[in-house]
């Protein structure tokens, strides 16, 4: 498994994909920070008419429907059907639906454009099959309590769903993959799961297995919160490490340290 | 007092107060950091359906004036009539009120909704009562210039007021404490006291005495900036230092380092 | 040249510019962490109706494209009429113009509101004079392709015009400077380019020389990334640093470390 993984970290370093992120103002600046610092090459474009223009050059594009408002919505609709059209791999992060009604209808919408991937917390996920969701951005959920959806879904819109947590589920509804890597400090920092998101986007833009691709990401992330969470003083210092060691963690460090295992469906 | 400060402390550690706020997108992420690292729990929605919705279920609201625009105008007095409606406590940052038009007629307007507390610089507090303000975010004024005025728009709004500076001064309109912590470092970041604001919020959504509640949330502030301070080489170094000072802050440290005193009114 | 730009610096920490920044939501913390961290007073307002009257009483103006949309682009236009005619400095950055539709129009209607100085790599001048544009916010081509481009949009428009890159090049059409401090790690967190752009209008607030300013912002930007990358393990510590470093670059710094010089046209 964790050959796979440096392949695909490999197959990253060598397209630097660019990354366009529609994704909320609060996770902006960190999400395109983890983008450069793994290697990828972000892009954040929301106006309609440009964002259907970008999706379809783009090797990967991220909706994450975070702080939505009436106009990125329009930008975000252009994105994911030009994305689709072009046949650019897309991943939706679906923040904090379940309780809040207009992101709830708009991530059922948007599966009929077809996402690479889809990823988040266990209580998102199922909220995206008719659960009621968590409090706020935080999941009231575990991550056992969504496998069994996480696959449906997987199967139902033949796309990868992952979903993060201490033990990170990913699925593409005929195999599965568990990675244990990680840190409860990523919990303390604003933007962590979007940023991971984001990468998933990246990774799947730069290689053919999503599934695979999906997991690597999630262990790029993991990897480096440890090394982060082994050096730091809190949660600043805990984020300014993190970067650092995104930008140190490559296919040899992945091989060595990932937590990554095929699992029974 | 300082017994005061500790249980606020704790109750707010306690309740973990899911905060909901709606502020401008310079400091968002940094919000969020100050907000998890503080013990909170961080949202941020603004598209109106959705922001009255969390304004109900949320624990506490905050909203800042500083980035208005015309759709977010809308999220803001959306939630703002939702918090009074449902009784969630709720926090005014009126960023730089005064010079500008329309932030200062919406300030104003925002008052006959009840805001909790209102947390500003000196001459934002007092462009509130009709002055003209600072120039852009900065206070021209001291704050003792303000606390005639602070004391009057308590008592005429039932509200709490506080005026951020070198010392601070909280008044309910009865009561009035003032906090000699803080670093002149914080005004060399961007968002130090627009996350102050939201640390009000946080709590008070945590707690039954809103004056202490307020006065608390100045001294987490101010306590992790003294901390902070000591460890940093500049600007950059500082914040860093600041997040990992405010999830070390507890009521212990608080008990012995708060400069906070009850004062005449 | 060096003592020109040692002045430079010193006219800028004597005002504090108030400095209104119109840009993009990636950016905005690091921008007004730059600026605070350099000396400047940030202000980010886009509301239309607010952006005209900060522009008329800022010192100085920034217009960046990076996330148009379409309230944020009244906001722009409103915001560089008003610099116009009450005569604010104002600077514009080009952001990813050639590729995109909507921003290359719009930068190319602002030429008419007589900017101070544009900022961008080498592949967004390109564009502005018709060029093709890089790929999302990277350039695709080199400084020295840029330069004869540069020299000629300077002239038809009467403004400066800086090329970033590993060796910048400034022009006003008349004069030009070269400034080859820097360093890569720049390129690996976002917002690097624009924070510059948002300096070079600071230093055009508190400057007559125009062309002395842009380039003395371009060295500040380079000397503190040099000291930054000298002590820094990584793109996250590097920006920890680099602001540490922008307020630590004085006078005598800039005039000791800055590789500034005046080239042939």
């Amino acid at each position: 498994m964790n050959d796979a993984l440096k392949t695909a970290y490999q197959n990253l370093k060598e397209t630097t994909p660019l990354t366009h992120c529609l994704t909320n103002t609060v996770v902006q600046p960190l999400t395109a920070n983890v983008l450069l610092a793994a290697g990828a090459a972000p892009a954040m474009v929301e106006m309609p008419e440009e964002a259907a223009v970008l999706a379809s050059v783009a090797n990967a594009v991220l909706i994450n429907l975070g702080t939505i408002n009436h106009p990125q919505v329009e930008g975000i609709r252009a994105a994911a059907a030009a994305a689709q059209e072009s046949g650019t791999p897309w991943v939706m992060d679906p923040v904090a639906i379940g309780a809040l009604p207009v992101r709830t209808a708009l991530a059922k919408e948007l599966l009929a454009n077809k996402p690479t991937a889809v990823r988040g917390n266990a209580s998102e996920i199922m909220a995206l099959a008719g659960g009621e969701g968590g409090r706020g951005v935080d999941s009231t959920n575990s991550v056992d309590d969504a496998t069994a959806v996480a696959r449906e879904l997987a199967r139902e819109h033949g796309c990868v769903v992952a979903v993060s947590g201490p033990v990170d589920y990913i699925t593409d509804g005929k195999r599965a993959i568990t990675c244990a890597n990680g840190d409860e400090l990523l919990t303390l920092i604003t933007g962590a799961g979007c940023s991971l998101g984001a990468l998933v986007a990246a990774y799947c833009g730069a290689n053919e297995d999503k599934l695979v691709a999906t997991a690597t990401a999630h262990a790029v992330v993991g990897v480096a919160a440890q090394m982060a969470a082994a050096r730091c003083e809190g949660p600043g210092s805990f984020q300014v490490h993190w970067l650092d060691a995104l930008s140190q963690v490559d296919g040899d460090v992945l091989a060595k340290e990932a937590k990554v295992e095929w699992v029974e469906q």
